[in-house]
């Protein structure tokens, strides 16, 4: 099991008074204030620092996509990791201009992907059919939380400071509307979105199909309210939203920031924080998609997003393009001068 | 006099165009797009690069500071120009996170200030008083201006690809708001907000000021809506204000982006556009702060900005901060294969 350290009150309140110490206005930094507060607590340093980081891309194809849910065909999943491998990807574009490394984790890839430099730990080729039958076997979405969980860890080994985790699927946000919905206690309207951009008749069908796998899931499991996070993800599953849920456990275990992306990752962050919720402690908001469902998964999470710039495309872009304010955010706390060290006077009165 | 290229239709839909060919749903990048497609015609090149940055911080001292309009002393001015100088500042953390050099340009620190680094271009120990009398002379507004555009190109000379402008000055959001409200032809309550945090006492003497200067500087111009912009700086000034807009003229010549910070800094880019309207063309929105005055600027520019953490702080933190991102903007369209480059199918039907 995971063990994952809450992070403490008393250093959040160390950290939050040093920072009114330092020379600026207090609370003038607004947002960024709290970011280096929440990093120093994390790191229990008053200089956090933050290096290089890393995105854990998890991929995965969706048997509800027999369905009509999406706007793209099936094999656009597996074109996309020769994509990623080729570096022609956003999320590639998006990494070398924030200072991350990419790493692509094939869990569950319908075709066989053979492209170099995949970690192929492909657990089935898709998910089933979640309108009719359920994602997965307890034990595969067992086996797709471990190998997220395991590519964190060789991240952070070699040198990551800073996690994301991203995800590629073609059907996925319709698993992420089923599991959010099962998760947050929802109806599958407040979290059924277009996804990357379906038209209204595919819409209507994507909603049925989300209806059809929580009406499926609900009677299986004899209502979700006291169901295991781990049956509900088996139920409702996406093979990459449980490898994403391992890469925020591994990360939040190894005490260092796991940042979430749109809507499909961050119902893995959910899933890990229902299951360890000491995780919260250690996860921040990328960004807030235009995917509906997105806004109330932060709300449940308790998370104001860093950047709010209209994306929806996933590959943990949002996540990875925040870096930066995290980094710099560390650097504000960990770098300035205090009043006292820089001699410059206080408030007046 | 500044001579400004506009950026063409032509090249803003044809760089729309190609980035619809990128691998990736068409618009599922949101904001970042915009942003791309803005810096490819900007450099003309659907493959725009955005190497170092640098901040050109604009310190100077206000006269206005007499009416208790600020929090803070005016000697913090000239203490914090030490801190710039030692790398103790918020600047210097988010410049070294976010790729950036930082200049530090004294065009009217009231006190004689030997830090080393510190280009002195004083033209005046401060601005006048503009509750009771001009800001500057025309020749010292213009000096200040040139003092901004010679900065600006010496950082482009040393380098620099993109280009912000930060400021320092206790009392300028006074200034700021006093120029502002002419600008736009907004009564001083639409622009007038708490600066650095001044107290409800604080606030009716800053309102009652930036009143009294719009008031002096109407009869004296005869009017605010034919007024030259050389004049309205002079009378409602602000030397770093000056500087700044000094700053977006010179980048925005030298065909680069130009990004503005918060609520002061934007009132200089505002006059800059006023002077020179292609200016526009090359300026971006850094974030936007809490100030209230600083959403009616970024409206009146038709600027969305870019960052929204609830800053307000100045020093080009805001501009910096949002480097990563338009660096991130530029690799996505230069860097991405299209569907076609990458053997990747497109929308269905």
């Amino acid at each position: 099991m995971v063990e994952v350290k809450p992070v403490s009150k008393e250093w959040l309140e160390r950290a939050r008074a040093y920072h009114d110490q330092l020379t600026k206005p207090a609370g003038s930094l607004g947002f960024l204030e709290e970011l280096g507060v929440r990093l120093a607590a994390i790191a229990q340093t008053l200089k956090p620092r933050l290096g290089p980081g890393a995105v854990v891309v998890c991929v995965a194809d969706h048997g509800v996509v027999a369905e009509g849910v999406s706007a793209y065909p099936a094999e656009v999943t597996a074109q996309m990791v020769w994509n990623f491998v080729r570096g022609g990807a956003a999320i590639n574009q998006v990494a070398r201009a924030c200072g991350a490394v990419v790493r692509v984790l094939d869990v569950g890839v319908a075709s066989a992907v053979e492209a170099p430099g995949v970690v192929d730990r492909k657990v089935r080729p898709g998910s089933g059919n979640i309108a009719r039958e359920p994602a997965m076997t307890l034990a595969e979405a067992e086996a797709a939380l471990q190998a997220g969980m395991e590519m964190a860890r060789e991240a952070i080994r070699e040198g990551a400071t800073l996690l994301a985790a991203g995800d590629m699927g073609i059907g996925n946000t319709t698993a992420a509307a089923a599991l959010s919905a099962a998760l947050l206690g929802l109806p599958a309207e407040a979290v059924t979105g277009r996804g990357t951009g379906v038209d209204e008749a595919g819409y209507a069908r994507k909603l049925g199909a989300v209806r059809a796998a929580l009406a499926r899931a609900e009677s299986r499991l004899g209502g979700f309210s006291r169901a295991e996070p781990l049956a509900l993800l088996a139920e409702l599953g996406g093979l990459e939203i449980a490898a994403a849920a391992g890469v925020f456990l591994a990360g939040a275990e190894a005490g260092l920031p796991v940042v979430a992306d749109g809507f499909p990752v961050t119902a893995g962050a959910l899933l890990a924080v229902r299951m360890v919720p000491e995780v919260r402690d250690y996860l921040f908001a990328g960004h807030r998609s235009v995917e509906p469902g997105h806004a109330r998964q932060l709300e449940a999470l308790g998370l104001r997003p860093i950047l709010e710039l209209d994306m929806r495309l996933g590959e943990g872009t949002g996540a990875v393009l925040s870096f930066p304010v995290l980094r710099a955010a560390a650097e504000v706390i960990s770098g300035m001068a205090t009043f006292a060290e820089a001699g410059v006077s206080g408030r007046e009165g």
